[in-house]
């Protein structure tokens, strides 16, 4: 692990309260304007430090880097599945060379011109490839809370969820970058006292708060990956939004889960956040009682600290409305459970897949992830502004999720996953 | 839609009984003896005709392809993607090509050692690049008998059964080739006497008799494909075996659905079978009812008259023995509906997709699609030979899946699928 000490800084000006300080250097994809290319890169305070050129013109070599060839493609996987030598000879050079002590790119105007791009000016991309998305189920006070309003308080919690990070897989084809505007879906949904469905535009459209984790180093189908060595698998973190349309997922959720309710989108954010930046801001999760079967039973203070803010904003707001501020650390299982469990029964994992972690909410009602909880279900409606409230999002709508953990002297961030409703189409 | 007539043959010797007539031939993706290079071809009789080296030497021109690279990449997906009327040139070219009455490969006898295979020389390969795998669960009598088995018989089938082409979504990772060894899985299970799960081998190995479609053409998100339009989206069928963990199954699956006890493999077999080759089968399927709701009502025969035999075999035993035998005519929803449903909320589809029927129990006990089905959870268990019976699967047996459409005097059959159990790892 590379942990960039609080104290360094670059010779590029970051704010104070910039998600991307050296002590962070997330990965993402993106293209400069007018060129039909995407490149790979690090984010630096409001620049975009270009990889794939970096790569090309030698600056990258290092005996750990020799001859490889880890940025000239569209996206992240290669260099994700190259594992934790690589990622840290690559992380210590590029904070070398971002540093305000070191003179290599600093003093040479042609270069930095060269290999650094304004963030307003570049186009981001998706940064991975994700052969398949999964889905967790980790925030025990989310399960909680759909329990009791589904089944009420006595059945709120299943027996399972104590001993099974329950998960489910995804749909990868939809999973969207930050900006993507979300067509309102189209399902079926019933009444309780009606006698057949009807089909038509969602009516209970929601977002869930949760946070994604990359996988590195995949691994063989048959063969599980120990708890302990998580981490190695792990490349690094985003924000995610599983948009979730509540009125079609009652209907077909029995008896094999949610399907067309989560499918028609998920939105993440586009800087991959590595693991090494986060390594600060470990700590306890909550208390796993029963304790964790054995492929369970890791270490102690897996857990991270990232606060987690949730905006919506209407075109007749000013200024967006937070709606809800929760924390990454109020999850039930770790993400090195989630991997251990996931991959137990010989299901194999690749480069790129996503796992995310489930609607974070908290404990408290003002800490909820989702409309649906915010709101309880339509009974409790949400409060924009002295005009405006919200049981679920409507058309127009502008949702944004954002996360950081709170350094000495700086922020390591997340950026934001942003995403606006747009009406249903007409069903034929 | 090419359909070859019942009574050309080719010149090449095909066996009454062979899967593989000119009427059918389905695509593939294969290696030659001692060839790194994966190429794609076309099954005929025991031979593979190369459609890799048969476009390079130019033998595929025609208008519709002109200047396409369709077959110069290891799987099928570009030309899965290219639609309708490439497919019907490509499939009109290679049927005149091995036709008996065609001079062109027929007399070439240097043409014919080059682009024709000896099938028992070729390795099969994945025919196409899976983005999202889907599982349907789409026989009626199957749902009813595992709803009647998990929760009697008053709540057998789920209210929404008959309105929603219920489905989840698989791992696309771990779908694997017909002769993959398959690793008995590992997880968590919770006898009902028991206060807490343990965590050890599968007990309760099962297949699942199913078959699966590959998409061509995708879709935009946010665009629902139109059931009358579902067609042209669809390239082609494979048998597929969906192996489940029917202990893990169990304690896993509410509220989120089945996970563990699936992705750990998922097999199919290695010919597509065009949808062109099939429409001679088409056939009614179960009535419906109630009337679907509009966005799924289409055209009538759409189900395909499809024999499906399973066959397991242990070391001991000197031949297989049939335990199932079973008709993908029993679907209660058609591949239409089901491609209608799954875009209905939007949600995009790409090429290489694959969507699969779910387990396809007919009727009668004899034909029930699964060993929890024909065992009766057990109670029954099904005989192999006078010494040996079975109500889950046992490690080193061998389940197979085969099936095929009967014509006059010909069969279009979809090979085989196979898959031997290996015992499962030590848990750590």
């Amino acid at each position: 692990m590379i942990v960039i000490d609080a104290r360094r800084r670059s010779f590029l000006d970051v704010a104070a309260d910039s998600h991307f300080p050296i002590q962070n250097l997330p990965y993402g994809a993106f293209k400069r304007p007018g060129v039909g290319v995407t490149h790979l890169g690090v984010a630096i305070g409001d620049h975009i430090f270009d990889l794939t050129l970096a790569e090309t013109e030698g600056l990258l070599e290092s005996p750990e880097l020799q001859q490889r060839r880890l940025f000239q493609s569209p996206t992240l996987n290669t260099f994700m599945g190259a594992g934790r030598p690589v990622w840290d000879a690559v992380r210590k050079r590029v904070a070398e060379l971002l540093d305000a002590d070191h003179a290599e790119l600093r003093d040479n105007t042609e270069l930095r011109n060269e290999l650094l791009v304004p963030m307003n000016d570049a186009v981001m991309c998706m940064p991975a490839e994700i052969g398949d998305y999964t889905d967790f189920y980790s925030s025990k006070y989310h399960a909680t809370n759909v329990g009791i309003m589904f089944r009420g308080k006595e059945n709120a919690l299943m027996p399972n969820y104590t001993w099974v990070p329950v998960a489910y897989h995804g749909r990868a084809s939809s999973v969207v970058l930050s900006g993507t505007e979300i067509r309102r879906p189209v399902g079926q949904s019933k009444a309780d006292d009606a006698d057949a469905p009807t089909v038509g535009p969602c009516r209970l459209l929601d977002f869930e708060l949760e946070m994604g984790f990359f996988i590195g180093p995949g691994s063989s189908r048959g063969e599980p990956i120990p708890v302990g060595n998580a981490m190695h698998h792990i490349f690094g973190m985003v924000l995610v939004n599983d948009w979730s349309a509540r009125d079609i997922q009652k209907w077909e959720y029995q008896p094999l889960g949610p399907f067309l309710s989560k499918n028609f989108a998920t939105s993440i954010s586009p800087w991959v956040v590595p693991m090494d930046a986060l390594e600060p801001f470990r700590c306890d999760g909550p208390e796993q009682d029963p304790a964790p079967l054995p492929y369970l039973s890791g270490e102690k203070r897996r857990a991270y600290d990232i606060h987690l803010d949730v905006l919506l904003k209407s075109p007749d707001m000013s200024a967006a409305a937070r709606i809800s501020r929760s924390n990454f650390r109020h999850m039930y299982w770790t993400i090195c459970q989630q991997l251990a469990h996931h991959t137990i029964s010989g299901c194999n994992l690749r480069p790129g897949d996503l796992l995310a972690s489930g609607t974070l909410s908290g404990p408290t009602p003002d800490s909820y992830g989702s409309l649906l909880e915010l709101a309880w279900r339509g009974t409790k409606p949400v409060k924009l502004s002295d005009t405006a409230e919200r049981k679920f999002l409507q058309d127009h709508d502008t949702l944004t999720l954002t996360g950081w953990c709170e350094g000495e002297g700086f922020r390591v961030g997340f950026g934001e996953v942003s995403g606006k409703i747009l009406p249903a189409l007409s069903v034929e």
